[in-house]
């Protein structure tokens, strides 16, 4: 018995092995999980952040963070499109009235349906134009995880003139989808770009008009998709630890090691002791972040700036050390294996190959200057930008 | 206002400052800090740990240690002796008997008396011959910190033929104290050896019998002392973060830099960056520990080994991750301050000299190597033994 | 007009643009770079290690390592065959008699021949069992880089009741090759393991007889080969460097970077300056060895195990340095490029899948474990075994 | 015998084993080392760069840089000192005229004179105002290295209206010597202020007019600096390494280690190998870096800005490393020593107190950012500036 049991989605926990037995020939021939998102779908899955008033199950956001990590360590790309679906309901949550609530989150749960992301902040050019009961939408949005097979997108576009942009949903099946995602990592995350060709938004899609400014507690939307990177880093790490320490327990020693079985090697085991403090560190920093997270987003409309920017720069901490653990561990993951590893077939690769492609998205570099600012100069993170 | 209140001890709070600008020239002079133990006792921190059926505060020990981190960041010697009068409180709740709890701490709590350790379990040179009545004590203890000026001692002993220590307290009067403590750092701690001279120990001293084997529940006694490591090496890599961004502050960038002032540096935003988040990595793994070896030290005589060794794993943890930080900041401090933070008067280079002597006691290579070998293998960290 | 200018070898030089332009498009492909092995041996580049005395370019092999380290920076695994070309006919120098230098390099340069490797000393399946006149080779080798397509191979082979291996030259054709390479990096290597069933080995293709201790002058062949790899992993080290410095001055800044042009990036100007400082490091350290080494084999058999040793150290110090630059420099040039680096069809990945696939067939740790018993111990590197 | 002897300066030499014992002393004390300084003069060690045409040794600088590093070893204050002498020995022949040599450098020779420094460029409180027959001097010079108990001193001062500085050499006794020298490191360096109140300067003294630029050559100077500091670095590392070598030598392993001596534990030995290995990168990046600086000083007034540029990058990378190993290895000193390498008499922390001390005066962060410049944007780092 532990002292202190993490929670285990079970349905979740069933599903593990198959998608670890298939995820090196997935990531080999990249494209779409359409198998792999059914099962998720129809284990339940997709209910798990819905609110019990939508007939979901509500799970707290720390344990469906530890559940994204843990299907981080087997697939990370698979992970990052379950868990990007749940941004999305938190999205329509944060950002919906009650009656959104109802409208687009009681058919997610009674349909199945699932969700992609079209709010990519940096790409500015799908152009929303003010019509009569609502827009229309043109143009470009890239890196749209999620996007192929999914029911509904929440979207991102800038209104001429307006300061903000305008936050709202619409169905996948009115955008054309792109055929542009075949990176060296997260090779199965559809991250493809959309285009919408004169498309009319209703105003009952609109999430949050151009001229209103977020809220703090709105601009928690982007702590919820930060801390998903955060456990998708930390989880990619777990997993290839776990990969090395099979290795380890598998092979003999080096032959001059002096031991007959690697699992003996001294340096072996410092390195695995070395990987699991500092994953330890970063796991223990993203499960305090989460904690913060749902503390914040209870308190809801009255949540300050400040409390708001103690959120971000626990999530930026968490970053930090989940970054750069997650690459460390997939490097040092081959020092445990040795040259056996190698082999195209296993592709252990895929861990060092993940990493390196999702952690570039949001440079290190200014994370660690958004830590440094605020330290420095008492400057919170800007949250409307990767924070 | 913040999400997440942290706790901060007011009496010890408004002690810092004084302790603070002393610091420097106590580290100078090394010796006993006669006058600051005075003022710990006056102002009742002595109490925290006692019980409150003892009359004391009984302050939770997850509190605890993040006052002695607190103390640790201006001054870790003096927080290294408060901590450890409150491992000898623990102690003596741990093994001792409930008649023993009342004799030793109502005392400790109505007179104010100092506890010192004379527990050093690699040296075993101190001898308990068997008596009618009690014990004889004969020899020498090495590293026994907070002795000078204490009151009583907890101390370990060898009794022959016997396959475990002998545990009892004395009256530190009894021992003769040797002037073997000159170090480069940690100097205030009096961590002097001494020597007993055929002294009597009654049987109403002795917490432990040398015939009987620590239970799991009382082996967290070492947790215990652990733990105090992990926030003490917490504390000095703080305190040297803090220096460094006062200097930061204070100073003007490097000429070349491009900036005016020292601030606006983006080298120095990021090695603060990098250092906060390494920190935070720390601290929040110590405070998990902490809240797992509050939960252990509940669970009472239940406690299962597997239950202790999952708190030694997780204080083993926070200890990779302190002891690394404690060294890097206190290193990187110099970086932040430049040629400026180089004279002797101001001793900035203490918090390098402080956590390099400390971290020494327990090496780092052997605490990686109980990490690796219980995720390789299985094997939890030897209760017996700095874990 | 440059203080120290470099040899590079025009040859090429010339044809660096092309194969850096094919370099993607193989790697994702793997198999035998046929193509590319018939250029190089059409510009003459097999003949540069061979003796004037047999008709060829005696290239110092200093100078021959640099060739092959600048090949590394577009191609290791092409940079591997050619090196290992090289270390072949170094072996018959090296082992072989007056005739037989004669006997198999004067056609080497003739007809442009290619050797490959079936030497790899941790395989001892290969056995040769003693006839009239010579051996019979039955048994299987593996990782024989540069097989495919060659002419000859160096060989070692067990001999039953001998202390040392037999040392032999064969015609590759008289082995089976197996089709058994297929790693995730240094693709086109031709790493495959031979198989000789039943072959007979005429006494004059054998180098060295088993019952013959081979000298410290021998025991050069490995310093040749541990100094190819060392140059491979700089030349990685180097590629991957010279990539991240073009995508720098070709890209935008971060956006919140506060200036317009990546090359204007401070922490982007800083990663270069530290990469370039750590690659001069390995490379002078690399540069410095083979001065070494060509004095050593100077020297001829008059060369002490002493100084062969010192040759060992130099060239296991410019191993660590350069194994662990050419992990970083190819992880760290993804913070160069950005996300927009992460196309497979660039695959700029190849870089770090090369490296690290090559870097695990003589660990680390125990290269800096030669090291540290050398210094703590005066134990030389044991000369047959990696070193 | 070596392969490759290196150059050990026998005098030197027999200085070390005194030099060594009284270091840790004369470090706590700090102050003037008046015994040693008269001991490195009566063996002739001031003589080394003075040319043959003025009676000196000639000694060539590569040499005279591994004779400064061989006693950085272990005592890095005083090899700063008497490196500072040669520097304004270089300084006088390659600023002054063939008049000026004699003038200086003759009595330098026959007397054994001291040359101290007061050129810091960064410090621009000191100005010399024209008159008749030359200037006069007022005001302050911070960093003054080797003043104390020097007869000589170069200066550098401002011209009011003048594009450059002015440089001149001085009796020494004609400055105030302020006592402003008690830092935590290189305690024995002297490198107080001077002040000069008036003081007259004959043209006689002049070496370099402030309407004048510098050429290539001439800038050289800083080359030659830089590279002095290069050596001291390098030398604290070889010192802390070998130190920590003796202790592992001579002390027991950890208890549970699982061997008997330190020698044998595999983490002290990978910690050594390491070390070495990022040692000899360093001393080989200074050791080429000497030969490029020799090179470029021996082409005279011919050297171009480029090939001077190629002198200051090839110091530059040499500095990067030996900053990195200094701070390493005096850190990792008590990894090796353990708990018993603390005690304040023995002072090992003065390794790290002199390279922390000493690294600040040139940020590392500046220097990176000069050679990530050069590498990204092609600029020569500025040749009037620490370069």
């Amino acid at each position: 018995m532990s002292l202190s049991p993490r929670f285990h989605e079970p349905r979740l926990q069933a599903l593990l092995p198959d998608l670890a037995a298939s995820a090196a020939a997935r990531d080999r021939d990249g494209g779409h999980a359409a198998t792999e998102k059914a099962r998720l779908r129809e284990a339940g899955l997709l209910n798990l952040s819905i609110p019990r008033a939508q007939g979901g199950e509500q799970l707290p956001w720390p344990d469906l963070y530890r559940a994204i990590r843990r299907l981080a360590t087997v697939d990370s790309a698979l992970a990052h499109v379950l868990a990007f679906h749940h941004l999305q309901v938190i999205t329509v949550l944060i950002y919906g009235s009650a009656a959104q609530h109802d409208a687009f989150l009681i058919p997610t749960r009674e349909q199945g349906l699932w969700w992609g992301n079209a709010m990519n902040p940096l790409d500015k050019r799908l152009i929303a134009t003010p019509v009569a009961g609502g827009y229309r939408l043109s143009g470009i949005k890239s890196f749209c995880s999620g996007t192929r097979g999914s029911d509904w997108l929440t979207l991102s576009a800038h209104v001429e003139g307006q300061p903000y942009p305008l936050l709202a949903v619409a169905p996948t099946a009115q955008a054309r989808q792109l055929d542009d995602w075949n990176p060296i990592g997260q090779r199965q995350t559809d991250s493809i770009s959309v285009q919408f060709e004169d498309v009319f938004l209703p105003d009952a899609q609109v999430l949050k008009r151009p001229n209103q400014a977020p809220t703090p507690a709105q601009t928690l939307r982007n702590c919820f998709a930060q801390l998903i990177l955060v456990n998708l880093y930390a989880g990619i790490a777990e997993g290839a630890l776990e990969a090395g320490i099979r290795a380890v327990r598998e092979s003999r020693a080096w032959n001059s090691a002096g031991v007959e079985q690697r699992v003996d090697d001294p340096f072996q085991q410092n390195r695995v002791g070395l990987l699991d403090a500092q994953l330890a560190g970063a796991q223990t920093a993203a499960d305090r972040a989460a904690e913060l997270l749902a503390l914040a987003h209870a308190r809801g409309a009255a949540l300050s700036a400040e409390e708001r920017g103690e959120v971000s720069v626990a999530i930026a901490r968490a970053k930090v050390l989940a970054h750069r653990i997650s690459l460390s561990a997939s490097q040092e993951l081959f020092e445990m294996t040795g040259a056996r590893g190698t082999g195209q077939a296993e592709a252990l690769d895929r861990f060092w190959r993940n990493a390196r492609t999702h952690t570039l998205h949001d440079p290190l570099d200014y994370k660690l200057n958004q830590l440094g600012r605020w330290r420095l100069k008492g400057e919170w993170p800007n949250p409307q930008f990767y924070a």
